[in-house]
């Protein structure tokens, strides 16, 4: 591409709206235009990158054996009222009536389309497995759209779902897809890790998420330096370090006045943190008339709880409620600041951490004291010890391997056992073996395609714009003129290359147009990232020598002139 | 692909609600599935052959000098409020409210958004012509979809726009434009006419329909036999053929009791339609307040008014409206069957072939009485001559060259001078070379992309199937075994041929699936349409030589067993 005939559309300045960095190079390098909040155009030199990301995601699913096909944006809501999503989907689901009055939704995704077009087109076990996906305009109406296309409400996304006999099978393609999206992260050359997440209010079995590691994530991920564990922070299992130590001096209380905090009391007693157990009142499990009553759950003061876990646990309420102060002093006889386990009369849930402190200090469950050199079992039982906290840099990694590290991370790609969830609701079933009716197990699989493109950004960049991996360039060389229209012998090795380069199937940009100049030219091919790059001059020409520069590199290289076809061709392809 | 491991999806049956053949042959082969009125699935069959017109389409826009982009299906109210749409455009625009209550609506086209982007980036003559495409999904609430994809609701379009500082240069980019739609219905291996078409409530000065020809299309094309002539029969201007003879015998008055129609006055007199002159009373244009005359229009009696050139004309009132039984009768002194040109006080408008008559019959403006025996000049003038009859085939043809002939087309694509409509409304102007602010000038041109693959099949079916043009087949071979599950020998001749055959870049359909017979798998590689096909069985194997058949093809042609894949490949490539 000639860049006289192309539309560039850099810009100097960083836009004010912008807030992340893959936003702004988005905007500066031209690869996106606002047309209203959460809507974006793609520009010619955006697009580029788009169906980079598109073509290797469609490659490695159809090697997954996943066939493509392509539903319509606009969904019934007879179907949504089949699954019972549309009432359950909230304003993010965006409405509308067709000239008849009837009732569509533009899809967010396409779980009851797909199932219903299966249980259309399926009958027998035998057809199954079935694996299809397409790449689809979808629309979420986020509350608040932000970070350009990273959280936009209209985006391109591929979905695919798969549909089993078996549990067996499920697995089997679930496992195949994990490989797929390995494949397709490694491949577009991204720091990815596959993170095993909630199954949460979905359903379902298992779960792994597609986390581009940057330092502007929205998520925290744990994962191991020595393996290829990675887990949600809120997810990760969280070990207990060490052994407990032998009782000392026996328990006595201390008056801690106007202490509420750990760091309030850890500062009057002239102690760590980790010294002291700190207890939380949360409600139990509520009974059917909505009755509850309190469970303790009990920390050490330098970590955190982790609420997730906490509410999993059969005695207590999900979601999550910390009992209000009226209802702490009422249970225990004290304000929040000066609870603890000793005495106590209520469920006590003792994290695995807090189990290994000895000789510790904790609430003393009368108002301004504690308690000092407590000790398990000798002063005080745990109704029982389970997991509660989240896991923490340093921490051994629950995998056995190495110690966790913990990284942002960007979600890109989502894998889902999804179970019978929908199949059920709307009846998609097949002749088993037997002849017999049987609802099929589905798997669903998802990758925001220009969510990518944004994270890529975000995780490859310095002060002069975007440094993409070489799968994700716009283009793959750009050729930087020195005075293309007043060096006829200039213009003539320009021109020469860009057709020797463009014969060998190279995505060239040329850098021709009138009145440029060289830093400008270089600044544009270093904000758009053009991977490799050549100035020619006619200094360069006369010496012999071209210079030459791969985007991620600190310095420049000499090229010989003679050989410079063959020499650029071993930097791209190599 | 493996048939054993692909959705192919075949109905023996024809749906019921099917009416026009490309929807049978589309619903039959498995190429689409209904989600809703006017919603269509695209199966893994049907997207590949959606996706093989998308990249031609790609390819020659590209060349044609336009650069892909991609703008979003949700288009915000206040776009098309500047540019007035927001009111004209109908209950087809599917309008929606996002959750803060903001207007927006689903883009059926989208000048608006290109214009607003464009406005944006450009600001001087010297970064034009600019051409910019997309390939995108659109939607318009069609009062009654039908036809399958041919008239659907939600569709996939390649929309582009132009942008020029001069007329000049809009008239170059539509000629360009012009000839790549031409080159991309040519290798899509369809018979189609550029077609000169109405400019019509758009505005703008220049605007040719391209139609696939088709006995189901929905438009008459009148095209030269002998040339690229072609227009909308509604837009063909008709030549007036012969001279004028001489009078004969004085006009005379005649009665014609009951006689309302010229067939009814040819059936009492024994003569011609043609040789009875027939006027049509229409409103004349209205004033200021709504105030009208009326205008005759004089056509042969075989001929038919086209609406079109009568209401272009400035004595008539466009809308075309046809006078009242009492305004006729006030106006003439007769009924509507009695109204001749003859001393009339009205404008007439003769039209061409209308003035070559002599001694023809007409009304007498008295009711039931003709005059016999009429003269132009000698009884009666005309205040004009002009063309208002509808083009017939046999006509000679405008262009000079040849006679019309008239056929059915299905319209695919759209080239259009919209000149300054959007431009100036939405303000995209640029500096021109003297440095002024200069509204800019644009065209626009479309293809339904989805609705090619429709009129491909109604241009292109037998009785079995589909008979796709080479370039839009799912597969280009199939391979039929005989007993596939039961001869080593057919399973591994099946094999290698598919082998090799993909290692080559065909794309191949082995028809592996256990349990099919013969019969059932010639009849799915017809129905499905794929272009050549093999029967590799034991016998053919034995003897040498394996049964081949093209799908145009009346019969079966033997290919040597030895040398079958380069005998396939020539006829593949060939």
């Amino acid at each position: 591409m000639r860049a006289s005939q192309f539309l560039l559309s850099t810009l100097k300045e960083t836009p004010a709206d912008a807030e992340v960095i893959s936003h702004q190079l988005m905007l500066r390098a031209g690869l996106i235009r606002r047309l209203a909040s959460g809507l974006y155009n793609w520009t010619p030199t955006g697009i580029r990158v788009l169906r980079k990301v598109e073509h290797v995601v469609r490659d490695e699913m159809t090697k997954a054996g996943a066939m493509e096909m392509l539903m319509p944006v606009v969904q019934p809501a007879e179907l949504w009222e089949e699954s019972g999503r549309w009432e359950q989907y909230g304003p993010e689901l965006a409405r509308l009536k067709d000239r008849h009055g009837r009732e569509f939704c533009l899809g967010p995704t396409h779980e009851e389309v797909i199932t219903d077009f299966v249980r259309n087109e399926i009958s027998s076990y035998k057809q199954l497995p079935l694996s299809l996906f397409q790449i689809q305009t979808k629309f979420r109406d986020e509350i608040r759209p932000r970070f350009g296309v990273m959280r936009s409400r209209e985006f391109i996304m591929k979905d695919a779902y798969s549909f089993h006999a078996t549990q067996e099978s499920l697995q089997q393609t679930y496992d195949t897809m994990y490989q797929a999206y390995s494949n397709i992260f490694t491949r577009l050359g991204l720091n990815f890790r596959a993170v095993l997440a909630d199954t949460g209010s979905i359903g379902g079995s298992a779960s792994h998420e597609f986390h581009v590691l940057a330092g502007s994530g929205e998520d925290d991920i744990a994962f191991s330096d020595s393996s290829d564990f990675a887990a949600n922070v809120e997810l990760a299992e969280a070990l207990a370090v060490g052994e407990r130590s032998a009782a000392a001096a026996a328990m006595k209380q201390i008056a801690t006045p106007g202490a509420r905090s750990v760091d309030d009391v850890a500062t009057q007693l002239i102690c760590q943190p980790a010294e002291i157990a700190k207890t939380l009142i949360v409600q139990g499990t509520h009974d059917e008339a909505g009755q509850y009553g309190f469970v303790a759950l009990v920390l050490r003061g330098d970590h955190t709880l982790n609420e997730l876990k906490a509410e999993k646990h059969p005695a207590v309420h999900s979601p999550l409620t910390f009992a209000t102060e009226e209802e702490v002093l009422s249970a225990t006889g004290a304000n929040p600041g000066s609870v603890g386990p000793v005495a106590l009369t209520l469920t006590v849930l003792c994290d695995r951490s807090a189990d290994l402190m000895s000789n510790f200090y904790c609430g003393a469950n009368e108002n301004d004291h504690h308690l000092a050199s407590v000790n398990w079992d000798r002063d005080v039982t745990a109704t029982e010890v389970v997991d509660l906290r989240n896991v923490e840099a340093g921490d051994p990694s629950p995998c056995g391997l190495g110690n966790i590290v913990i990284k942002r991370g960007i979600e890109v790609g989502h894998i889902f056992q999804l179970g019978d969830k929908y199949s059920k609701a709307l009846n998609c079933s097949v002749l088993n073996e037997n002849g017999k009716d049987q609802v099929v197990t589905m798997g669903c699989y998802g990758i925001g395609i220009t969510r990518v493109v944004a994270s890529a950004i975000e995780q490859n960049y310095d002060d002069n714009g975007i440094k993409w991996p070489a799968s994700l360039a716009p283009f793959q060389v750009a050729i930087a003129p020195i005075n293309y229209h007043k060096s006829e012998k200039v213009a003539a090795a320009c021109d020469e290359l860009y057709q020797q380069l463009t014969a060998a199937g190279i995505e060239v940009l040329l850098m021709d147009a009138e009145k440029a100049r060289l830093g400008g030219i270089l600044a544009d091919i270093e904000l758009v990232g053009i991977t490799h790059r050549v100035v020619i001059g006619d200094r360069g020409l006369d010496a012999g020598e071209i210079e030459y520069r791969h985007r991620h590199a600190a310095e420049n290289e000499a090229l010989s002139a003679d050989n410079l076809l063959s020499e650029l061709l071993a930097r791209v392809n190599g």
